[in-house]
């Protein structure tokens, strides 16, 4: 299903109030249906990916806010170890995939392969260009195998981008967050920009979608985010 | 590739003496082109199918019995703890890939699903049908990535493999490898037949091979797998 990064406004609104109410009712469902997800075995795997500062962790917080934490459980990705090196890429992920029942949340995914390591040239081009193969085969196992898999790109335009940098800079519980690095992958916009949609518009599949979500306004990507995952899961239970 | 299992006389021998020589022969080139193995990094695994009693486990020894114990680790693949039943057929496999530069022994592997849990309805039609696609994804996947994958299938006939049982039985060091069970699958000789076939037919890939070995007798049998693994390492080392 086509779907690129300029489908979406990064700078879509809902209204603050109006936000934060439709944010709290779907917290509440998210929390009742828990019971159901488990004791109906469904596995749940969600991708956050976005732009460095997009709010990726700030979303996955609110899903998981009121959920026991032995349902689930959040995999921040970070570049492999050197033993993950030795292995192929999906390795790694394949160990972290969710028990039926559980619900896995990944902050940076498999997907790295076609975005960091293609711009960054960690992996040839054969190397990411076979991986959007590898990928849907991946996901179409774990879907055919009763997986709901859901994932998000975190889009905010590259001004906000800078403001979240600058207030991180300027905020001693955040300041750890920076690095060097921020800035330099900033400066690859458009790099990054044409694999983003590449990674769209090859592994956006019926069984499992993409979600743009616009991220300028925080209330709202939180909103529209966990709005997602409840109506997703609900739809698996129906 | 087609390929049957009526392809394959399992009573097809070589003399005793040429037998054991080329076995020492084979070995002593395995032991020797494993340092080259780890200095090229390359990844290999070897999957062990066959009959009950089929010499598997005796034919994996003689391919290792010269190599560094960290070179490699086999893998007895038994039935599914309640941990992994909870996952994809596949986790627990690939949990155990190897690292580039070792090998990986699988003793039985994913092709339980389309054998045992075929043949004893542990699996769906649905599922062990859709396991094929699966399965030649994963192997792909893994070749694509430099992975040295062989496959065996260690073939004896119903009369060779009731004489095993029962010399099994009489032999106080090998009494413990007989259950119920082992007359019980005997029993279904005609339905893992067609499942063998059919495995054969839908997974002998380009990329991952198998190779039926006569299995009457243990000295043609170990010879001719040591000598096969031996040449696809050397073919890949090239």
């Amino acid at each position: 299903m086509a779907l690129r990064l300029s489908d979406i406004d990064p700078n879509q609104r809902i209204r603050k109030k109006e936000a934060i109410e439709r944010l709290e009712a779907a917290q509440l469902q998210l929390a009742t249906i828990q019971h159901e997800m488990s004791e109906k075995k469904l596995p749940v795997i969600l991708v956050f990916e976005g732009w460095d500062a997009g709010g990726k962790g700030g979303a996955c917080r609110r899903i998981i806010e009121f959920w026991n934490p032995r349902s689930f459980a959040i995999h921040p990705v970070a570049a492999p170890s050197e033993e993950e090196k030795l292995h192929h890429y999906l390795w790694r992920f394949w160990r972290d995939i969710p028990a039926r029942g559980k619900v896995g949340i990944f902050d940076r995914s498999w997907y790295g392969r076609v975005l960091v390591e293609r711009v960054e040239k960690f992996a040839t081009k054969d190397e990411w260009k076979r991986a959007y193969t590898e990928i849907n085969n991946f996901e179409q196992t774990l879907h055919d195998d009763g997986y709901l898999i859901i994932k998000f790109f975190m889009h905010i335009s590259p001004d906000e981008q800078l403001r979240r940098f600058q207030d991180r800079e300027n905020n001693p519980l955040k300041a750890w967050k920076m690095t060097e690095e921020d800035y330099r992958n900033r400066d690859k916009w458009d790099d990054y920009e044409a694999a983003i949609n590449d990674m769209l518009q090859e592994t956006n599949t019926a069984c499992a979608p993409w979600h743009v979500i616009p991220g300028n306004h925080k209330a709202t990507a939180r909103t529209l985010t966990a709005e997602c995952v409840l109506e997703a899961i609900q739809n698996r239970l129906k």
